[in-house]
Formats: C-alpha cells, structure tokens, sequence
C-alpha cells in the first residue's frame, strides 16, 4: 500500500483503478465482466443506501422483492425495451438438470416482471399510488467493463411506481430525480446537472428520461442517476387497468428510477487526488483516524491517553484508532490518506505534555493544533468545513469547465483537443443551442464523441430566437454536449 | 382481506399460505418456485437483516459482494460440494447474444467464487483472520416450493470466514451459531435445539454443520440456521496457503454459516394463529395500530385526540394511525390482526371523556384501560411483556412436545399416529440414544420419516452406558429426531 500510485496528469484511467485496488474498495473476479466489492467498498455502498433509503422511505416507498429470473417472453411483450435489452441479456437454458421449456433471462432491470405483479395486485384507484423500490443485483452483458462504472453484473436500486393520472406520474418521476440531485450534492458532494434526455439517449421504453449528470476531473460527463416517466408502455404491455373514481376503466401511468454502485466510481473520480481517495464526510465509513505517535520511553502514557481520547470520541465519530506498532507513522499516514478518511488526528508526546493534538485534514492537507478538551467541538466543525469544501471545490471545477463555444469550429475544438491523459481533450461540459434535429446530434457524436447529456429545465424557453451553433438552424432546445462515461 | 383464513385445526398448511397470501407478505409469481416478497414481507426481512447484521459486525465481521455467475468448473473443484449442489443448479449458456465458452452456474452458495478471491487477499497471518459477510440471493432448483420455506430463488446472508488454526475457525463456527441462537431466542422469540448434524444431513463440503432446530406449532421441526466448520476443504480445492507466524505455508482454516429468508415461514408457523399473522415486538415493523372511533358528532374532537396521541407516540415507537372513514371499526380490528401489529389502541368518544384508551395485546387478545398520561409506559412495558409472552408460549409448547420414547415402537407410534392435518402424526421432538449407524438413522427415516436434526451438545457423555431405543445395540450418542420443513 505504500508504493505509489499514478499520477492524474500521467493516465486518469490508470490512476483511477490504481486507486479502487490500492484502496480496496474492489478487485477484479475470475469471471470476465463481473467485479467482486470489497469491504472497503462495499462499506463505502452501505452508507450510501442507509441515506437513500431514508430519502426513498421519507417519500412515502416500501422496499420489495422480486425475482432475479424472468420469462424470455416478457421482455418481448414491450417493444422498445427489448429491443434496447435482447444485446444485453444472459439466458439460463438449464435448470436441475433439464434443459427449460422457456429460456429465462436474467434481469436487465425489473419493469417488465414487476409489472406482471402490478396486474395481479392493481385493480382499483385505492390500489393506486404504488410506491415500491427493490434492491437488488441486475446483470448485463458488457464487452469492454470498467471496475464500478461498468460491469456485467452490478447492484443498484430501482423504484417502480403506479399511478391514477399522467401528471402524478410526471410528478413523482420529477419528484425522485430531485431526491438523487440531494442525494448527489449534500451526500457525495458532487454538484450535477439535471433535465431530460433526447430520444437517442433515453431508457429503452420511456417516454421520458431525466438525469443527473455530474463532471468528472477528466472533465468527462458522467451519468449518476436516472428516472423515467414511462407513460402507460408497460400498464399496456401487461394489461393493467385500474377502475377510476368515475366507474371507468384506465390504464395505470408508471415511473421507474435507479442509481447503481456506479456511484462509487463517481464519488472515487470527482474527488480523489495524487494520494488516494478522498471520501466526504457524511459518507466516509471511517471519519476520523486516531494515530499515537511514540518511541519505547513515551509509549505507555502516549497509548494511554489516545485510549482515552479514541473513547470519548467514538461517542460521536465513527473512528478508527491505528495502534498498529509494525508500520511507522509516515506509512500510517500514507496509508489513511489512500483509505480517504477526512480527518487524521496525531497524538505525540510533544502534544501530550501541551495537553493538545494535531489535527489534519484529508482534502487540503492543512494542519493545526487543537487543544484536548476543544477536539470533538473541533472534529464536528471540521468535518462540515470539508464537506462543504469539497463541494465548492468541485463546483467551481464544474463551472470552470462550462463553455458556451459560438461556433462549430469552437466547439469541435474544445472536444478534439489534445489532453494531458494523451486523449483527446473531454472539454467539459458545452451548453449550446440545437436545432432538436438527430441527425445534428449524430453528426456532433460521430465529429467529437460527445453527446448530449441532458437538454436542462427550461431549454425551449431559453433558445427561443437563438441559432443552433451545429447546423446554423433555429434553436428549438439548449442542449448539454459533453464526452462521458 | 376480511374473509376468514383456514383454521389451523383445519389444514395447517392451508393456514400458513392463507396467512402468507392475505398478509400481503408473499405472493406466487409468474416464473415457476419463486416468489415475490411483497413490502409487508420485506418490511420484516429488513427488521432481521438490521438485528443479525449489528451482531456479526461487533463480531467483527465486514459485508462484501461476489459475483452472482460462477464458473461450473470451480465448484467441481471440491468433490463433495459439486455432488451436493450439482442437481439444484441453474446454468446460464448464452450471454450478449452469444454461446458461452464455459457454461456459468448462478451462485446456489459462494463457498467457491469466494474461495477463488482469499486465493488472492491471503498471504500470510498478518492477513488473517478475514471475516466476510455477503447479502445475496442464491437460487437452488427446487422441484416442490413453498412460500418463504422453500424457493428457487431465496434472500440469504453467508458468512465466509479463514483463519490460522484450527481451533480458531472452529471457536468461529460456535460463536456464530451462538448468534443465530441469541438472534432466534431474544428476537424471533423461538426457542431453538442447537447441535451437530450427522454425517448424511450435512452441508455438501462441510467437515462439521452445527445447526438451530425451531419446533412449529404441528409439531414440526423447521432448521433455521446453519453454521459449517470447512477444515480446508475449500483452502486445498482453492490453493490457498499462507505463511505461519513461523514461517512455514500451510492450509488457511474457514468456516460458512447462514440464515434466510426462511426466517419468515419460521416465525409466522412459531407464533401465528386463526386470526392472522403475530409478530414478536421487536421485529415488528409497525408496533402499535391506533384507531379512533367516531361517529359524525364526535368526528372531529376523537381525531384531533388521536393525531395528538399520535405524534407523541410515534417520538418513541413504530406506530399507525388509522383514519380511514370507508372501514368501520370491526373491519379494521380484524384487519390490523390479521397484520400482527402487536398492540391496537382504540380511542373512543367514551374514552375522551375519561381521558384514556383502550389498549389490546394481539398474543392473548387481552384488553385493559389506561390513562392518556401514562399510555406510552404502559405500552413500553406491555411490548416487553409480549415478546417475553410469545417466548415462554413457544417455549412451553416445546418442552410439551419433547419425548423421550423408550422403546422403537414407541417412537414409531410417536410419529406415525393420525395428526389432525390428515397426515401423520408430526409428534415433535423424540431425544432418544442413538447407536452411531447410519443405518439405523436411515430405517428410522423409512418407516417414520423422523430424521436427525442434531446431535446436542454433551450428546457422547450423556449416551455413555445407553442402549439405542431403535437397534438395542450400545448407544454412543443422544439424538434429536423429528419430522421436518
Ligand atoms: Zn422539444
Ligand atoms: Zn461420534
């Protein structure tokens, strides 16, 4: 663990996975495409669910189950989403032995299944909302995987959620998009943009898809979390019809929406530096590090006090104390600035006689000394300062890597230049006018690479008299081109 | 949900599906033996996930994730694993659209995809012990299911744990049945036998399988966890070595143990009756259900009681309120029963004047008056009360039903005897000295279908000197027989 790790300006990439092996937060397993969690990374997951879960649960949804093997002919009965999944998808053919009258898929994503069940169980408007989420494991063939960020096989969260009318279902639909851009922003410390996708881009059978999509320090989009208004494609796919207030028979409007461990990835990329990861607080299984610094004639009174201390403050932090005596202090603190922990506290015999120890923080490295009895008020303001700090920091890089280029020559520049990870340049995000037009969209994808990310709340009113910088045609949308992951 | 479920005198397995079905904790799905845990069922599995988890961490365990897809030929890597498993495996052949080089099993357990990963993590006995969780879903190809207790696919947690020695790893495999012992007894309320199995009931791999035996009220015994002592069965399977505090390499020691969501069939046939499911307190997802009673006149002063109440007590317990204007008050009696909230609290315009509630226990049916001020001590106490209540009731029934027949034909009377269900005689618990021969432990399951559920602790000492009740011949342990789930 203390040998280094590569550097940001030498390979992004390779950093990037220098960092989820050397920090244990994954590895890579025997079988081609899937990754195996481990506890550091898994922990790192956990934290993220509690206060998901929360959120979801705070907005009125029930957790469920539903099973992980469904019928090859479900996926068939709406149109779009097998057409977007068949590529995707492994197919047990073989079951106790005998081979199956019908192949059985294992879940891309649980619409159709789920709404097999809502048909059983949605019968009247008192039936209605149906609010349910699962977590669960989803698995789709991938050719080229990426630890956390693509993976055949990966774990996530997906509601699924029936309504009377379209405009509750727009609501709800919206409604959850806003939880993950909370959840984002005040958690993970990582400001995102939100709006709908274009037909090209959105969730194989929704009528709309919407988005959070955060800037990675490549300066490469990433996609974070998506929430679809499906329109009443699967109430029709399975039949599912409610008797309304009025007597009369209606088909049921749906939402979905999911975040995944991709958000892992995320949170690994929008903060993480030359050392190691850097966690924000609300997150960090571990807040604070404790680390008794000694020689042979201080060690008693010095292990004593961090006992002490380490004691009292576990009462409020989820704190580790490191009295490990096989590895020094400089590789104890290369080793916890890898692991990300946001505060190391050091304890020596020089702060013991000041009554005093040093604090320092993971995200800026700073130093300072805090006398013993005003440590935990000390740590609990510390630790908002960081949170903070890395969202202002990050947004700052956000809006430092928004362009709004006048020209196709512009922006085609901004994403084919040359970049230090020996790519061409990702650019950040372009806000431009479009026309609304596919096929601009396609030829911008296949001239730079990028796509469009979202089309922003908002973006027919603000292009209205404006010309696409593309096709040099009116506006009809402000669109959000950037190279993603 | 109104409608009358079988009386257990009836069927019991009828009971049990009605309750399952009309408690809305499970429904049959479309794909043939898997199930679907609906929210009121899930609610449940996510209060015991939250209990067993706090105990394996300060057992000092960590989660982690696996891949769901193992290779076939890593499980044929331990022969008696692969003989065990081989008939309930599902097999997936195609993947992305294509044939698969090496058909993939999904996981019916992680012994070995886990095993291929400490291959790697372990060196040396700085790397151990390593102590790993895993939440997951497992599916076994089962030919007869039944909801909760017997399924295709089924939720589950599985501990993998590798040590330096033997008596470390067997110290584990205690300690962690010592937890699904502690977890079933203080809150499942379920009494359970604990003890070895024989060598034809254990785990596929297992060098020992220590096991918790819940009786169910038609006298049935139900295995409710497992704990599985490896050897280095999976270390020699797998290669993995590590270099001793003496410098040597030897084999890594481990140990397995599981629960699942078969928890839920056990306590719903544990406590349960003829008017609904009973849940014991501590894992109830709602605790208390309080409903106003009204008519128009009084509509408005019981309702701002009730919501008053409401908000204070909801400060310290999980509680409903009830205000729905379309059921009347008997529905709704009927209805929270049938959920197995433990406590109802009825408010009344009666009530009001006297400044009390009415509270009524779902274990005995009991009713008592209590006044407003002193309703939420007395529901504290009552919930203790009630959990205490259930285990004592279970544990009765028990010891009731626990035989020591001192002649084969005694035994065989013991569970052949016409049961009320139509079927034979369930007849408990038959602690009898056993000769040792699987021979005669394979002729008892002939003619009475009674198996082995555990040899108990201390069996070898308090057989010395005994004869086996079924062959005559020197006993050489005490045995628990039963018919079982
Ligand atoms: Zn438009
Ligand atoms: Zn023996």
């Amino acid at each position: 663990m203390a040998e280094q790790i590569t550097k940001r300006s030498t390979s992004y990439s390779d950093w990037y996975v220098d960092i989820v092996l050397r920090a244990q937060l994954a590895d890579y397993s025997p079988v081609k495409g899937s990754m195996v969690i481990r506890p550091r990374g898994y922990a790192l997951w956990e934290r993220m669910q509690q206060a998901l879960d929360r959120m979801f649960k705070e907005t009125g949804h029930s957790n469920a189950y539903f099973p992980l093997l469904i019928p090859e002919s479900f996926l068939k009965k709406e149109a779009e989403h097998v057409e977007g999944f068949a590529p995707e998808l492994a197919v047990v053919t073989h079951g106790g032995g005998q081979e199956l009258e019908e192949p059985l898929v294992i879940r891309p994503t649980s619409e159709t299944i789920i709404w097999s069940m809502y048909k059983k169980w949605i019968q009247s408007y008192r039936d209605l909302p149906l609010l349910i989420n699962q977590w669960a494991n989803v698995v789709r063939w991938e050719k080229r995987t990426r630890l956390f960020l693509r993976s055949t096989e990966f774990l996530w969260q997906e509601g699924h959620t029936a309504h009377e009318t379209e405009q509750e279902a727009r609501d709800e639909t919206l409604q959850m998009l806003d939880v993950y851009k909370r959840f984002a922003e005040e958690y993970m410390a990582m400001p995102v943009r939100t709006g709908v996708k274009t037909e090209s881009e959105k969730f194989a059978g929704a009528v709309d898809t919407y988005a959070i999509e955060a800037l990675m320090q490549d300066r490469r989009a990433l996609q974070a979390g998506t929430s679809h208004f499906l329109g009443q494609n699967f109430a029709k796919a399975f039949d599912v019809q409610y008797q309304t207030r009025e007597g009369s028979l209606e088909y049921v409007w749906a939402t979905s929406w999911g975040v995944s461990t991709r958000l892992i990835g995320a949170l690994i990329m929008a903060h993480s530096d030359d050392s190691g990861l850097v966690i924000p607080p609300r997150l960090a299984p571990t807040e604070v590090v404790l680390i008794p610094i000694f020689r042979n004639k201080t060690k008693e009174a010095v292990l004593e006090a961090a006992r002490t201390l380490a004691r009292e403050l576990r009462q409020e932090f989820r704190l580790e104390l490191d009295t490990d005596e096989n590895s020094s202090p400089g590789w104890k603190f290369a080793e916890w600035e890898m692991r990300g922990v946001p505060i190391r506290v050091e304890l020596g015999p020089r702060d013991l006689e000041n009554n005093q120890v040093t604090l320092v923080r993971r995200d800026t490295g700073e130093k300072e000394s805090v006398s013993i009895t005003a440590v935990a008020g000390r740590i609990r303001s510390l630790l908002e300062e960081i949170q903070k700090n890395l969202f202002d920091r990050a947004l700052a890089f956000r809006e430092e890597n928004t362009h709004r280029p006048e020209t196709w020559e512009d922006m085609k520049a901004l994403f084919n230049g040359t970049g230090s990870d020996d790519q061409a340049a990702p650019g950040g995000f372009a806000l431009v006018p479009w026309d609304g037009d596919p096929a601009t969209e396609a030829l911008v994808k296949e001239e730079t690479k990028a796509t469009i990310r979202v089309l922003p709340f908002g973006n027919e009113e603000e292009a209205r008299g404006k010309t696409c910088v593309i096709s040099g045609k009116p506006a009809r949308h402000m669109a959000v081109f950037a190279k993603s992951y």
